[in-house]
């Protein structure tokens, strides 16, 4: 499954391994936070469930490795290859951080060491699937961080890129910290809980508001959520206070969201709806949440989409995934790359977190008092475990995010720095 | 298939149409760019193929059933309801504009008409399938323009909003006028051309750069692009030319590409690689390829992932989906919402295109001399025919961007004026 779901060069270079006798060729790649987005200080990293899944499952059908065979860039590649691919299964390991453990830039979050061209393939999903749902966690935490308290429910899906998508950024916005989602199929999938009543096109399709508000409350109780700003938020807020209990409260979706909510408070509290919730949303996002907050807006739940679901202030982020060494013939090698700005460091590494601080080092040191955030995810081609659920992943964000005193410095272990020294001078 | 992906909304609504005796009212909603996205004086409309198979497959599992029903907040709904769903099949009507086509703000793109519910329950999906691709399209439309005929080639999967979103933006790029994309799986599915040789991955894996260069020549012949700048990209390129033809040429992924670039045109041309092209890749738009063509870059080919894979300037757009008629009870009523600064016009349109501006009309008006832009495309559920595929969308957008003489004028016919005003005395 998925064979094909990678970049081209993946496949050409792995005909390459296979053609010059690398196939049992070990080697290890890192993927690695290069770069923090912008206006980041640390992300959430998400995904590792689909990363996991992906390369569990990862396989060719005889269509595709037929319809790679039939192109030019590989008219010189043996028949043997493509041999090969029939049979192909991810056989190595994997280390991976913990979903929801907050990382700074130069950080490895996954590591992969298995023959070459088994580690080779999967590079492109397994960065398309941590980047994306780390950006979408790290942006829900910094929303939820916001609403201080105030739950946030992840309305996003119709604006994500791809219905899929909006699939796993409503689970990685769980992860963040969100109380849930609108996608139904991230609840019904990874169990998230799952919001939402009605919208404009409820109301319009009856004669009258007021219609339209009493078939809701009918319908839901107090589940009841009326969408009050269709034609004119003050006249939909009295006639929702007017149909009185049973009720969970309004949402408003435009307007000037500090008057509005005001107002909107005022009269349901005068109706005896003191219980009754206010609901905002509408282009939210964390500046707008904390603004709303400083001007005293009457807001008791935040539902937030486009922003949320696109992580549209930083909608990528510079993940990369590197070879650092490779065990060829019996020979150890470590492997960087020099390109300007955007160099990488050799060896297979671990990250120790301290209280203070993060420290980059060798995968085999040992750091007393300190957490080894790289753990075994897959082993010899193995699940080690089944792997912490959406839930678990979000409770893990939650208390780092209170335990950390804030961004981390990333220091460098001694054998690190060694390792790299003579890395770069065997290369000179 | 599907069916749970949407929000949670579009079912309890649907529900409550159901249980307030609406399941036969004929519902006509319009998906409309109600904003063109930031910096941008058009959108290339895309992803009506994935709309549309969408909508020909959505149905719901007996799984997904029981999930629904054991929603607290459908509690009060009857088992008759999930029974339908048993059974649910979209079988309305749609009407869209043609993959590929620019159109501009306040212009309806895609109509559906179908029984409420039917109507109601893919306003998620739809919104995300076209507003993506749409996002993309534009962009490549873009950074293509800014090539000024060297051709482009889309290598954004790896930093796409998960791996799925990679294949469905390389079609939409693809639409946009790139010349390809390296994400395998597109070429697969869609019949778009692949391209891809090697990363930095092959060269660490080999003892020296000369050899890893050796052996890829040997694998690609005429196909190979030696990736120089692992280490040095100046070396790299030297090395690269000792090794003559056959060699379709080099790529740099770092540094100063206008010096750089000019360097290695002059290193392989003392080589007599004079045919041999220089690409370039790495965080490129179209805002750097089109100062790099000023400066004088010695550049063939362009590959461009990250900022196109995201739209990263522009990563969302304001599109809606929004009732606009109903038919109930043999009586139909036209609907919008007077929201502030998101209000709807009532009424079923269409857009004509004049050679100097658009007019937006209602369905039933007929305009000599011009181009009516939405087209059936379902009918009671069946595609009328079978959709034009990514390559004659890609042809048709390269007509339009040729032929218009720049963004149109939106204008709106006396007859949908007429209406908007009626519908809003009506509700006043």
């Amino acid at each position: 499954m998925n064979g094909l779901l990678t970049d081209l060069y993946e496949l050409t270079m792995a005909a390459g391994y296979f053609e010059t006798g690398k196939s049992s060729d070990i080697a290890t790649f890192e993927l690695t936070v290069r770069r923090l987005p912008k206006d980041r200080e640390y992300v959430l990293v998400a995904g590792l469930e689909q990363a996991a899944e992906y390369l569990v499952n990862l396989s060719f059908t005889p269509d595709e490795i037929e319809y790679l065979r039939g192109l030019p860039v590989f008219g010189r590649v043996s028949r043997a290859f493509f041999e090969t691919l029939r049979d192909f299964r991810f056989t190595g390991d994997v280390f991976a951080v913990a979903e929801g453990t907050p990382m700074f830039a130069g950080e490895p979050v996954l590591i992969v060491r298995a023959p070459i061209m088994e580690a080779q393939i999967p590079e492109t999903y397994l960065l398309a699937a941590i980047t994306f749902q780390t950006l979408i966690a790290t942006k829900a935490a910094r929303v939820v961080e916001a609403a201080g308290g105030r739950p946030v429910v992840e309305f996003g899906t119709r604006r994500a890129h791809t219905p899929e998508a909006g699939v796993l950024g409503a689970r990685a916005a769980y992860i963040g910290g969100c109380a849930g989602t609108s996608n139904v199929l991230a609840g019904f999938r990874f169990g998230i809980p799952v919001f939402g009543t009605a919208a404009h096109s409820w109301v319009m399709s009856f004669p009258t508001e007021m219609e339209a508000f009493r078939r809701l409350q009918s319908l839901l109780g107090e589940h009841t959520v009326q969408l009050i700003d269709t034609y004119d938020p003050i006249e939909g807020a009295r006639r929702a206070a007017a149909l009185g209990k049973p009720i969970w409260g309004v949402r408003i979706d435009s307007g000037d969201f500090v008057q509005v909510s005001r107002q909107v408070r005022t009269i349901l509290d005068q109706a005896g709806l003191s219980d009754a919730k206010i609901m905002a949303s509408g282009d939210l996002n964390e500046y707008k949440i904390r603004d709303l907050r400083s001007a005293g807006a009457a807001i008791d739940a935040f539902g937030v989409g486009t922003e949320l679901a696109t992580s549209a202030d930083a909608p990528c982020m510079g993940t990369i995934y590197k070879m650092v060494e490779l065990l060829s013939g019996g020979a150890r090698r470590y492997t960087l790359k020099l390109s300007e700005q955007k160099h990488t460091l050799p060896g297979a590494k671990q990250v120790y977190r301290f209280p203070d601080h993060d420290l980059l080092t060798r995968s085999e040191e040992c750091h007393n008092g300190a957490d080894a955030l790289l753990k075994p995810v897959i082993i010899h081609g193995r699940p080690v475990d089944r792997l912490p659920d959406a839930a678990a992943a979000r409770k893990n964000a939650a208390e780092w995010l209170r335990r950390l005193p804030g961004p981390l410095e990333v220091r460098r272990s001694p054998q690190l720095t060694a390792l790299i020294e003579e890395t770069r001078r065997n290369l000179a």
